[in-house]
């Protein structure tokens, strides 16, 4: 193998066999997709160790995809029971997953998450930190950060959250500029307590040129993380996030020296009409990389209801820019997801980019819906059931209230407007 | 009372109870009001028989509204079932309720509804028309047709949806430009069949000044019906949909030179992309009336979660000219909604609508997400849940899953950001 990523091989001019996958399941021409891999303006997470892999194209002109996290913890540390996660994420067409996990065996389910998922596999390394060297994390060494992603990459991650962004001169805008709720990203807050103790530069940033050395050997696409990601709509597009967006375009710039493969992770809660232009700001400060984004959250009233603040966001992102959508269940703001949230999470997350892939008119998109409505126009329910995003609610729904006449529901009964246009347009009076 | 409608005291620089009500409410300027209700750009439905309305403004600089969906049917004639539906709308804060009452003893159920309730009610007299003169829809007369409006007039209905675009002309247009989908509008698709089967043309079209008259004289507010409103993303935006919103543009100013208050009722199934082009589409063709949307749905595929794909539209829609959403269930395109799917309908809609709200500045929108997120910030539970949106799920999601520290959550245990924020900016470590 004469490269080291998918970034090396495009620039090569070699269509690799992930390369050619992705572009038969996006139906978009192999050469041109290579041309966007060349440009960083798309990624194929692929690490070299994980065998079972799907690969799957994020980036422009292509099928928006959704992200799962999951992964074991203090206060949820079964790892059957993640696994079980992961396989309800797979059957639910989830294209990643993330792996959070911060305390107990996370290196054994990390193995047997990555042995078993088609789905490219992400990790926040930082998160894994403090349990792996059994130490306070004032305590950790830049070196052993780094080994812990080395640790990952051999396990065969295919993304990384790194945030690499809230440096010293991040960390000073943030403190000059106060926020409502400061900083709300997990690794990011862990990142700016061990500068404050330290009194050193974040580790990810200064140690950089080391980091991509592991990136590039084992082709891990880094996914540059947002420390700054707005917690609430009152924090959105301030002082500390742009900040940082311009530090993560020039990290973008130094990776793709080294054909690194690079994402960028983005907010957050966010006003709706702010959401746009945030993704004209990433796209061009960190020139077309694919931007991967957490919601955003449209308001911060509706705990339990966060699928839906961030499914709206989510959908106006992806079709104005945004080619990952990370998944938020209703538990979001309140514990971790059961079975069920994730279920729902999952639903939304794929509405919303699908809704996205419609307006932007990614191939294929729209057929789908268009099959369905013809089989609403026909009033063939089996074809309906089984073209829903989700069947057995769709059969369900249905089969729990019988209408009078069989062909119609009971929303309108015989006065549906579908079966009376069917029998006007046919020549027949509007009821039979 | 030297006026007969809101829109005729408005003009006459008369400032009535029920615009200083709104303006309350509101935090607007009653001069102000009176200025946009006297050009059309806000309504106040307030039928002068219902006795017990706490009248709301709909349309320019206010608030957006949210309207829910209910009334007695062949499949669900039970009027006290019906009747606690419109408790439990009114407990969630539904700004108007649609008695679609088309079976049994829909008259009762009216008046039921209208004595209980503060919110607006709406009808649409045409799915009436049919039961109370137990007739063939073909052997209605016009006159008959206006009788049913005008019974409902009496009865203090606020609101009436009027399929009055759906015309000769916008008929043969609809012809001449297949569809999908054809008409979806349940109104809209038994006046189509009434003009087929009697080759006559649209009864509330040819009497349009007849029934300004008993609008006028009771001070019902038009919803201007779209029988052509898309019911695919595919046949949105086309020939039919366009044709008959600038019919419902001339019937607005023929309703304005009587002044009769108006709303047009608007799309429907719509590509996320095509939902802003709508909203300027109607606020040009219509003058700037209050525009009412049933949605957008942005894609046709999710049945069982169209509360989630028209909270998309709908947000997009309301940041962007529509004034009031109306409700759409889980159980759209399947069965009548339950209890259950009503709550997650109106859930969905608020949510909806004050994202939007907060993205065009509404007086007063933002400051409830500040307060949340100062609760979050400084991990106040009781008080988030307070704020909640849904005060209910959120405690008991959280309570279904105990955290190891009681001041977190077990999405993040010890790890909390917010927590680790609090405390290193406080000068302690990141765990305590």
């Amino acid at each position: 193998m004469n490269y080291a990523t998918q970034m090396e091989a495009a620039r090569k001019g070699i269509i690799t066999r992930e390369m050619e996958t992705v572009a038969r399941k996006e139906m978009v021409d192999p050469a041109k997709l290579r041309e966007l891999i060349a440009e960083g303006r798309v990624v194929i997470p692929a690490n070299k160790n994980h065998a079972s892999l799907d690969p799957c194209g994020i980036g422009q002109g292509l099928r928006t995809k959704i992200n799962v996290n999951l992964g074991v913890s203090r206060d949820c540390c079964n790892i059957g029971m993640e696994l079980e996660k992961a396989r309800l994420a797979i059957e639910l067409k989830a294209d990643a997953i993330m792996d959070l996990s911060c305390y107990g065996r996370t290196e054994e389910f990390r193995r047997r998450l990555i042995e078993m998922s088609p789905a490219a596999v992400g990790t926040v390394p930082v998160y894994d930190a403090v349990g792996f060297y059994g130490k306070e994390l004032k305590e950790i060494s830049a070196e052993e950060f780094l080994g812990v992603v080395e640790k990952h990459a051999q396990d065969g991650v295919d993304f990384m959250t790194i945030h690499a962004g809230i440096n010293r001169e991040t960390a000073a805008r943030f403190k000059k500029n106060p926020r409502l709720t400061n900083i709300v990203s997990r690794g990011g807050s862990l990142l700016f307590a061990w500068m404050e103790l330290n009194g050193r530069e974040n580790p990810f940033y200064e140690y950089f040129d080391e980091l991509l050395e592991i990136c590039r050997k084992y082709d891990v696409t880094i996914s540059l993380g947002d420390a700054c990601r707005p917690g609430s709509v009152k924090d959105a597009t301030d002082a500390s996030q742009i900040q940082e967006l311009i530090v993560l375009g020039e990290l973008t710039k130094r990776a793709w020296e080294k054909d690194v493969q690079v994402m960028i992770e983005g907010p957050g809660h966010m006003p709706l009409n702010e959401i746009i232009p945030n993704m004209l700001l990433e796209k061009k400060l960190c020139h077309g990389a694919p931007f991967y984004v957490l919601g955003p959250l449209v308001t911060d009233v509706a705990p339990g209801y966060d699928h839906i603040t961030s499914a709206i966001g989510g959908a106006i992102a992806a079709a104005s820019g945004a080619d990952f959508l990370c998944y938020v269940t209703p538990a979001e703001h309140l514990r971790l997801p059961t079975l069920e949230d994730m279920k729902e999470g999952i639903i939304a997350s794929r509405i919303a980019a699908h809704a996205a892939d419609i307006a932007k008119g990614v191939p294929g998109a729209r057929q789908w819906d268009d099959k369905m409505s013809e089989a609403r126009r026909n009033l063939d329910w089996q074809k309906m059931f089984e073209l829903a995003l989700d069947p057995e609610k769709a059969r369900r729904y249905r089969a729990e209230s019988q209408p009078e006449s069989e062909d119609t529901c009971t929303m309108c009964g015989k006065m549906c407007a579908v079966r009376n246009m069917n029998r006007v347009l046919s020549g027949a009076g509007p009821d039979g």
